[in-house]
């Protein structure tokens, strides 16, 4: 049992240590590559910056980690979906609600209780709080893909605590 | 398997991302709450002091959440084995390998492979590095003492990769 609260006290932590030298919140309420639309002050977007990077690199190194049944995917959408059964095990021991797609590299990724979040209340007014929580994981999800050898953009939205979707771009190489 | 690494990977990058910002190394092998005999700099003793913060709120938490089969201890040494056993198991999946005390108040808890330490090759070259990786295992063991209602004192030292010794001192009240 210890595993899995062990990581959530962990990254908790980290969080509560990046932002306690910026304790302003910002209004916004995305997260991931980039800050812009998130009104979030400087050192916030540093912070959720310095998140997504160790998200990433933790990302890199558990796509290395986790056995694949087969060793090569042939389609881009059976990467996602071990990202959304193996990987999101491996981290968070259970699976993602759902995955969908426009079929044109634009994957959505839905956790409908999204273990990051849960320890805060669900409602409306913790929803500005929220992008803090949810940058390393969009790091871990970009990290994972790299590794798989898929370049992406990762960003994640909450509307209503505690689902969050995780947007997955994939540009046209 | 990924429990395990997700946590080492977290703490290696949560190590990474404070020292980066004043990497130059110093030349202690103590990590602890007192940073004065390492030799390391303001920053270093800056960084050392949150890692344990942050140890030290993570280990309360487990220390909270560990399943105990008795409620209450009898004894400080009983307290002890406990942290041996039953915290080091849920956090590396290893019991220590030994522990001993002097039974006024100091124990000395020895890890002949503590996984934290084991990334790092073995040898004399990196023994400088050390401390950074022992900050947070040191807070650990002194918040979940905390919890269990002894206050302590925990260092750490190495003297050859990657066997690790904390020593727990506590106070007589």
């Amino acid at each position: 049992m210890a595993d899995t609260v062990l990581f959530e006290f962990l990254h908790t932590e980290m969080v509560a240590e990046l932002w306690a030298h910026d304790p302003d919140p910002g209004p916004g309420v995305s997260a991931g590559l980039r800050g812009e639309e998130t009104g979030a002050t400087k050192g916030q977007k540093m912070s959720l910056s310095v998140l997504e990077g160790m998200g990433f690199r933790v990302g890199q190194a558990l796509g290395e980690r986790l056995p694949r049944e087969t060793l090569a995917f042939r389609e881009e959408l059976d990467v996602l979906k071990f990202l959304c059964k193996d990987l999101w095990v491996a981290v968070f021991q259970k699976q993602m609600d759902s995955l969908r797609t426009n079929h044109q590299g634009t994957y959505v990724l839905q956790d409908n209780s999204f273990p990051l979040l849960l320890p805060m209340a669900s409602g409306l007014q913790y929803l500005e709080e929220a992008p803090k929580f949810l940058a390393f994981t969009c790091g871990l999800l970009r990290g994972a893909l790299y590794t798989l050898g898929i370049e992406s953009v990762v960003t994640a939205s909450v509307a209503a605590l505690p689902v969050c979707k995780f947007q997955v771009v994939i540009p046209k190489s």
